[in-house]
């Protein structure tokens, strides 16, 4: 595929993954049009009162990273497309047991679903859209593709989800921790982020009939542009710019959230003793250019961006040996460097 | 089989059952042995500090149905082991969201994993049982179930998560609901409890080779026998014997519970109107035998009584079909009959 091909990828493939989200979230029964109204709205095609409404819709990078591996090495996208389906309801999933988890009031600039409709019924939405994930992803059959083929999909899927709730269970733990290394940093973000980006190249690669070891070569392309699209998010929750991101300067320091810039930070033996007493009260705003000229005495940004420019490299190469030829004029690649060149 | 064998079944699967259980919920990695701690705990296996500990464990009776259908059928039940443990992980991870759910502090005599861990944590072990109970079912192929069997098992167990949380999300709305009728409630209890005994016995007659025709007698046998207990259930919380349930007398009175006998009395036009007044607030224990007079008055109890032996019915002619010859001898049959005669 050709480079100037994204764009026209993203917009042939999207309303087809749109409308097999819509297949695979339908509601089957009057009585409890409640329960999947709940999911129409987190997915933004309804508003609270279960009306037609076009919210911002998510990126739909998962999929569409998915259905792309599946054309780059030879296959045919439609093939892949209950499970790129499958993989962005599992991603949506994910977000409505973290907004309840981590308490969060808003999503997309509305109203999460646990605070529309209260914690329990949140909970149980998320279950059945966790259920609705894997329904997606055995809609493969339906396409033809080989049953064992599906299985191999279906195990690696579920291996994601628990990988995905290893990583959050990291996270909860963080909170309470007093010492979190970059280590453990790393390890956390393998599950919570790398690991469903891993898992949309690689089963993309699997169903477009890529040998094992081009799957495993992709899937290492998906977990470092995981990890890099992680850290670079960091770096934008402390140095974005706050008229691009729509987040107030420094957000990540006045949340005390332990990202990857901000563990280095408090790890170091120059600043950490002196960032920890800052981050033994919620830090005020004007604590906050403070905060920052500690993360600059400790080299922190610097070590951030090493790091997102370590991944990249490493994506770049696994992409390589994934492709077999150079990743010029690749869209995968082209996508990747999309993302890793963000501001907001 | 014969029915002295029950004992013997039980006896010899339930060890094998365990070790399987074992596996598949297998700590991989120090860094989330916490995670996969509480998933030991709630399973019965450890103490909240994690050390070994022989709980209550639950009665296993979901997967004891699916490797007996297996067998009656003229399988082999180690053909079934994952799934009938998939099963079993399937309805503890919904315990688990259950007790968030509901606020309940204790389960099987023990604090529940939210009250020990916080809900964030106890929804996120959730989500990860309700990952490794489809990991469970997956393991199928291990066993030379052909990928088209393990399939078809995936969709009916996917199917039956989908209408455990319909189930739940009718539970959680009628809460708040005014007006809650009989139909309600039976369209609640079909996917809260029945659905999954359903499953149970019609995954394990899908895996013993039953014909797709004895498959859906099997289900419809395992969805009456799933309908009758949860009423038997109802009726044990109103009028079970404290002696043997171990709860207060009129204990659903108390909890204001809408359980089936409730509903029919709130329902009737001769009392309902004096039990939703006594309903308006908690009903205090001096209230319980004005509610359980009121209940006689409009025969609640044996009206439930009667839906039970309606499903009882129900049940013994769908085994009839999908065995294929009077149930006398069937052990599938003895288990229905000692959940349905037990008094607590």
């Amino acid at each position: 595929m050709k480079q100037e091909d994204l764009g026209r990828f993203v917009g042939y493939w999207l309303p087809q993954l749109e409308e097999e989200l819509r297949a695979i979230l339908h509601s089957p029964e009057e009585a409890v049009a409640g329960h999947y109204g709940m999911m129409h709205y987190h997915m933004g095609w309804v508003d609270e009162h279960f009306q037609p409404y076009a919210a911002p819709a998510g990126k739909r990078l998962r999929p569409i990273l998915c259905l792309l591996a599946c054309a780059e090495v030879g296959g045919d996208p439609s093939q892949a497309l209950p499970a790129a389906a499958g993989i962005e309801i599992l991603h949506n999933f994910s977000l409505i047991h973290d907004d309840v988890e981590d308490g969060d009031e808003t999503r997309r600039h509305r109203p999460t679903v646990w605070k529309l409709w209260g914690i329990p019924q949140a909970i149980n939405v998320g279950d059945a859209m966790f259920a609705l994930a894997f329904a997606g992803v055995q809609r493969l059959s339906r396409r033809g593709v080989p049953a064992g083929q599906v299985l191999a999909a279906l195990d690696l899927f579920t291996q994601t989800c628990l990988a995905l709730t290893e990583g959050q269970h990291l996270d909860i733990d963080f909170e309470q921790r007093e010492q979190v290394t970059v280590a453990d940093y790393l390890r956390m973000i393998q599950g919570k982020t790398a690991a469903l980006i891993r898992a949309s190249v690689q089963i993309g690669a699997l169903l477009g009939g890529a040998s094992p070891a081009q799957q495993e070569a992709l899937g290492r392309f998906g977990q470092a542009l995981g990890l890099a699209f992680q850290i670079q998010d960091d770096i934008l929750g402390i140095w974005g710019d706050p008229a691009v991101t729509g987040k107030a300067a420094g957000n990540d320091i006045l949340r005390r959230k332990k990202s990857l810039p901000l563990l280095h930070g408090l790890n170091s033996p120059a600043v950490g003793a002196q960032l920890q007493a800052l981050f033994a009260d919620a830090p005020t705003e004007e604590q906050v250019p403070i905060a920052m000229e500690l993360l600059a005495q400790a080299g922190s940004r610097a070590y951030a961006v090493e790091q997102v420019a370590h991944h990249h490299g490493q994506a770049r190469q696994a992409l390589e040996e994934g492709l077999g030829r150079s990743v010029q004029g690749s869209v995968l690649w082209q996508l990747a460097e999309t993302l890793l060149h963000r501001d907001a």
